[in-house]
């Protein structure tokens, strides 16, 4: 029988996160592509533009001004899907028809007064201010609320409606799907091996290096070995910490080193701004604070869609909905590829 | 207090299928979109493309010239994601890095030698032979394959590379992600309730009638309770059926009747081809055949992405994919609105 061998034949490889299997198909790279091409990000976006409701000074949809803000700024969403005042449907229902009350806060952060910069291209010192505002709104919003959800999506492609360089934050008074799972399948983990899953899944990267992208003394960015996006990536502290807020200022600093390397490398996969989806992952809040949550580990996904091109993306759809995710190139290829990149971005290399 | 409003008031709804919750905010509809448009799907598709690998007569990738065919047409995924012979990764592994075995086949099944036709535009006959066809190949390949995955992804929104109406059968050695969810969560209320539960919600529908959509006297498509994409639906029978292969000739008649209808509505609610992802679930096949699988009921999951018009789609980005899925119109207000459309498709209506 054939010797196996990742690159050429398929296999399913366990996501330990959220109990789930992701298909590996990399000899489909090899399929020619004749469907949809996205339009590439829009390179050309003026620092300041009058009508752009993100802006400083600026007039948003309900009226505001906003402040002339120099470094974050932070509001109420405009159209929040949640609101901390939505009434209680009731009680007694069919098990097929439940509905339960939904209350907490959509906040938009953003990261800096100019409309043509993006993380990577902002100065460390900005990007330490984003990592420290994002502390603070986990600290007070995860006063009360169980779970705070950081979220940034970028780029049109992943739905975002204004360049300007923001992310949201919406905290809700009940913990979501995802991280319902991720902590089942944490605790679960530290139950049986008696350590973290990602404590123990970072030192197993750190020696194996093949997943890895960018490492610094405090931090770690790899392709995880169950990754389903083509660039998807993984960002953890190597120290155990359950939530943002409990980073040192060191290891902020060194956050906003990672995170600056990680995007520039993913700017220059395509010598496009890269979209993606991201968000912060931690401990739950609220009255989870007072809970044992050790199994916990803080940590962010990056979700990146493109696959091929900066115009050809990797479409989830038919199979990966109604039966699995699968993925055209191998993690390990995917983590090759950026860990070879340049860490200089492209807009301000020298050529 | 505030009397609870479904429209007026965010809240979760429950999902039986997946034991997961949706974040349903109906006051979203008022926010304006500025972000990304979609091209809306092209209209003028020839009948006969010389260069289209699905036309009969043609050339495929690998060199292979299609028959003539005057109805279904069926061959091998020229680039498969599954292949019947891949090697095993062998074990012994971390349970952080685990990886199995998976084998299968990938076909495409053409429903017409037309490339200008869809479902709902093609003749009733026409659409029983698609039926009988996915019928056949879940007989066939669920002997001994405990998964056959049919799903169409329809439309270049869709990662669909191909406008020739055709779909997809993948079946492997392995119970996906999704199937297996949905087998856990069928399974335990049958064993509460003691009756599938399919059949109860579709008894419920039936009666309460608001998230109905097209009834025929075998089926029902309803906007489920628990709808993630705007005007997702759901395609069941009223009789208990395990898989598709069960169906009598005069349910696949009633199938075909009620997809014609339903797929109408589908176009005439922006008035043009409608994008989605659907596909068949039913009890798994394979080394599953001799158990018992009376909790499972056959059905067919429709997720089309459009939300606004043709060109603006609801992006499942940040928050549901790092926390929950979201919805920005309550299933019942889609319902209505696709319940009160024509079932006369606008490409064929005299004006
Ligand atoms: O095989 P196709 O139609 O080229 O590919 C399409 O459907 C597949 C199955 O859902 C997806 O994995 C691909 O991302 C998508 O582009
Ligand atoms: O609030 P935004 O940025 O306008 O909206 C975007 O992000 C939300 C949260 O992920 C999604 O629900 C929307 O579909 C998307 O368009």
């Amino acid at each position: 029988s054939k010797r196996f061998s990742n690159i050429h034949h398929q296999h399913l490889r366990y996501n330990p996160l959220r109990d789930t299997w992701v298909l590996v198909s990399a000899h489909r790279m090899k399929r020619p592509w004749a469907g949809q091409v996205e339009k590439p990000p829009e390179e050309h976006v003026p620092r300041h533009d009058p009508h752009n409701p993100l802006c400083p000074g600026n007039t948003r949809a309900n009226g505001e001004i906003n402040p002339d803000y120099d470094s974050t700024f932070l509001f109420e969403n405009d159209f929040p899907a949640l609101q901390p005042d939505a009434p209680d449907p009731g009680s007694g229902q069919h098990p097929l028809f439940q509905s339960r009350a939904a209350r907490g806060v959509c906040k938009v952060m953003c990261f800096h007064p100019w409309s043509d910069v993006t993380l990577p291209l902002m100065k460390k010192e900005e990007v330490v201010k984003v990592i420290d505002k994002w502390a603070e709104l986990v600290e007070e919003l995860g006063s009360t609320y169980p779970w705070v959800q950081i979220f940034e999506n970028k780029g049109a492609m992943m739905g975002c409606s204004n360049p300007h360089p923001h992310c949201q934050v919406w905290a809700s008074n009940f913990l979501p799907n995802e991280p319902a799972l991720s902590d089942r399948c944490q605790r679960a983990f530290h139950q049986k091996h008696g350590e973290p899953l990602l404590l123990q899944y970072a030192k197993q990267e750190a020696e194996k290096k093949e997943r890895v992208v960018v490492e610094t003394s405090d931090w770690l960015a790899v392709v995880p070995y169950w990754a389903t996006w083509p660039y998807q990536t993984l960002l953890l502290p190597r120290r155990h910490v359950l939530r943002i807020n409990d980073l040192t200022a060191e290891e902020r600093e060194g956050l906003a080193d990672i995170m600056r390397r990680l995007l520039t490398k993913y700017d220059n996969l395509f010598e496009i701004s890269f979209p993606y989806s991201m968000g912060w992952h931690g401990a739950p809040t609220g009255p989870h604070l007072t809970e044992d949550n050790s199994h916990w580990q803080l940590h962010a996904h990056y979700y990146p869609p493109l696959l091929r091109s900066a115009t050809v993306k990797k479409f989830m759809v038919g199979y990966e909905m109604l039966a699995q995710e699968q993925r055209d190139l191998t993690p390990e290829q995917a983590a090759e590829k950026l860990r070879n990149l340049s860490e200089e971005h492209y807009k301000t290399r020298d050529n």
